[in-house]
């Protein structure tokens, strides 16, 4: 699907051209036309082909980001915003060339108000930099899809990770932005108020919108205090299915999990090589719960119990935060541990979302498919919220197998929204998913591309992208 | 303000005829234009003026839903998406009359996905209704505006309640829906996947659009198990201020409260009268914990210290299932408790909500406001998320009292805004609070306009209301 659905976008060479003579003049150093900075900021992480813009600019306020934006709509040329280029859909990549917004110079945390539990950043602050601003508050930012992203993409892109199975997606932790339209006008969706019932939810139309409807140039964020114990383990399961019923059941049970993580078996093999973890090669799942050191305590022995009862075990759990970092990092560090499976070899990671009732049988289908596909495809599954990844290992330059992983992503893709589930859970769309939207959502795509014709006739923001 | 801003919608006396006609041939008793009828799909909850549609169609199927749809649009005739009638900012009122769309018909549970903790219903179930039905299942659905509501009429105007400060609100409840356009097309906001990044969050657009965008056919909510041991009880304290920072350290310290409500001490003296409470006439919070048996004792022994450290206290406690009932019966019944405060008046009730760190302050500058001009208006408030209501009692005959309220009225949204935060979290824009949404969201609001232009040109989707 991939390659064969790149949207072409119609060049504007000329325009191109002007509007980076201008920017030269007006950002100097701090607009760049190098061919190497500019692939740096086309799409980079999958065999997606780069596709580079013709510029890249640096804003350092909100006014610069209009002031670019209202520049590249007089002589429509596309303007495409970039965090940090860890993006997996080519979202970032220019297809009709254009101007790359690239907004790591707007890095400043803004406000912290530990009493609303919020705080107000630009969009070029990293995840991690924010819990490194906030690390005397008591307090922290929870949503981590791995990388070092920065908060303004992850919030274009709908991201999550691990723990949004208890504090939710940038869907639920964006309280409200700021953002520059394509006419160059900058509007705020919402004050600091918990909820609001005042009209449309403008924050949630900017929030997955993928830098197509806006340039986000400020976020309030919701933020949470670092919980009073932490504790978390491994616990292997006789198959994906035994697995991923005990995570029903306790889901079901209303334990307040932080974290439950599936590892399938190959990811296992290669994480106990490359992390030296002494488990099995089986299935497991890693947990974390977040409490009081009794509800902890409580919360492990619980899952123990469930997990027994589903022919798994030996939950082993700990409080001590050193065993539990490293059992995270394993967690985190599985992108590397699978790149030992076939040394050489590029990775494509795609996601899906299903009911988790549909999660084991969804498993079992695509490992089925992997092993008939002969891939080298480890899963790894946020599964408390139904959500898991296939990372397929392959050689790039091999035309055969861009095509059988393009097939096995279009089986995978097919499958789970034929289960009443989602094409990505938290990758986006962006060009590599452009062919599953319009299946999953059918005529919501229409109403999807009159928002856009509405709010950016000219389509200058990130065109080709989405649909 | 509500009086002076209702903003006219001009009349289509003869393409409403002609609806009326070919309705009344298609539905025979399922369409009605009986006067008594037709001003009970009025607005009816506050004093703002009831403005009758032409008549009142109940369709049973989302087809239903279309043709009428398809109808109006044909004869530019505003349709009013009609539930239950208990919004409070005159939603259902029909300025330009047009047809009253009654969902009480699309009433039926098409499905519980308990391993899945989510359920679709049509948007004429009622939350009563919906955990009736759930009642053998061990789960529940949490939302609780207060009224007996339409699910539908919840996700149109953004509904929460008590419960949000644990279980958020309808914004976060609702994992997709289905929706008839203003050209009586048919969408599906999303699968059943419990989060997403496919495309835009067209779920969230529909939910608090007050039926301007489309007209809601069917909702997949969230369901949640019920837990295993409830605590309950009342804290008083010697000011709104103590039991605002009380409020504070506590979701600080993350104790994840299911309830935390203030009642001021106005409210007290006649929740005293009416429900036979033995408190003191004092601020109180009414507090609520879910979890497990320790889980919860812990819970309420910890807010009892917190409260103490605030001056607050005794904090009285209980699991036993009666005591508790009778707690939020008493808070439940705080607007009939009210009306004994002043036999024959008509009650307007008015919500903000601010951040937290601002609540104290924004309610001592209402109560002060209250006394001043010498209104009759006890405060309850959701004060987890900063959201408070005002009751104001008056002579609605009294032209001198509506325009005092008014003024007040005006006075706390525009406070509310001051502090950052908003001029409604739970109520909705509608027609009462037309005046304050540009106050709050500036070009934000010319955003809005521009997707509901582009989603209803004609502006038949009940036209009149938000902006």
């Amino acid at each position: 699907m991939a390659l064969r659905d790149l949207k072409p976008v119609a060049r504007n060479a000329e325009g191109a051209a002007l509007v980076a003579g201008v920017l030269k003049q007006r950002f100097g150093e701090r607009f760049q036309t190098g061919q190497a900075i500019r692939e740096q900021h086309a799409h980079t992480t999958t065999y997606i082909p780069v596709q580079a813009p013709d510029g890249v600019v640096f804003p350092e306020t909100a006014e610069e980001v209009q002031e670019v934006v209202k520049l590249c709509a007089q002589h429509r040329v596309p303007v495409i915003a970039f965090g940090t280029g860890t993006s997996l859909e080519g979202h970032v990549n220019a297809p009709g060339g254009g101007i790359s917004l690239d907004t790591s110079r707007m890095n400043r945390v803004l406000a912290v108000h530990a009493e609303d539990l919020d705080v107000v950043v630009e969009p070029g602050v990293t995840r991690e930099g924010l819990n490194t601003h906030l690390r005397d508050t008591g307090l922290f930012f929870p949503i981590d899809p791995g990388a070092n992203a920065s908060l303004g993409g992850m919030a274009a892109t709908r991201a999550s990770g691990t723990n949004a199975v208890r504090y939710g997606t940038m869907r639920e932790n964006v309280l409200s932005l700021s953002a520059v339209l394509a006419d160059g006008s900058l509007i705020s969706t919402g004050k600091r108020a918990k909820k609001s019932s005042a009209g449309y939810d403008l924050t949630r139309l900017i929030v997955g919108s993928e830098g197509t409807l806006g340039i986000i140039t400020a976020l309030t964020l919701k933020l949470y205090g670092i919980p009073q114990a932490i504790a978390g383990g491994v616990c292997p399961f006789p198959s994906v299915d035994a697995a991923c019923q005990a995570v029903i059941a306790t889901i079901q049970m209303g334990i307040p999990v932080a974290r439950i993580e599936l590892v399938n078996a190959l990811q296992m093999r290669a994480l106990k090589t490359y992390s030296k973890l002494d488990y099995p090669e089986s299935p497991c799942l890693f947990l974390e719960f977040h409490g009081s050191d009794s509800g902890v305590a409580e919360q492990s022995e619980l899952f123990g119990e469930i997990a027994a009862e589903y022919g798994g075990g030996p939950f082993q759990w700990t409080k001590v935060a050193e065993e539990r970092a490293r059992l995270w990092k394993a967690r985190h560090d599985a992108y590397w541990a699978s790149m030992t499976l076939r040394p050489g070899a590029k990775g494509l990671s795609t996601d899906v979302c299903v009911p988790i009732s549909r999660l084991a049988e969804c498993i079992a289908e695509t490992e089925a498919d992997i092993a008939e596909m002969s891939l080298i495809a480890p899963i790894v599954g946020h599964v408390g919220d139904g959500n898991f990844h296939v990372l397929v290992l392959m050689d790039p330059d091999s035309r055969a197998e861009i095509e059988s992983t393009e097939r096995f992503v279009e089986r995978l893709n097919m499958r789970a929204i034929a289960m009443d589930g989602t094409c990505t859970g938290e990758h986006g769309i962006g060009q590599g998913k452009m062919g599953f939207i319009e299946h999953e959502l059918g005529h919501g795509v229409d109403v999807m591309r009159a928002v856009k014709a509405a709010l950016d006739p000219l389509g200058i923001l990130n065109p080709g992208k989405i649909f």
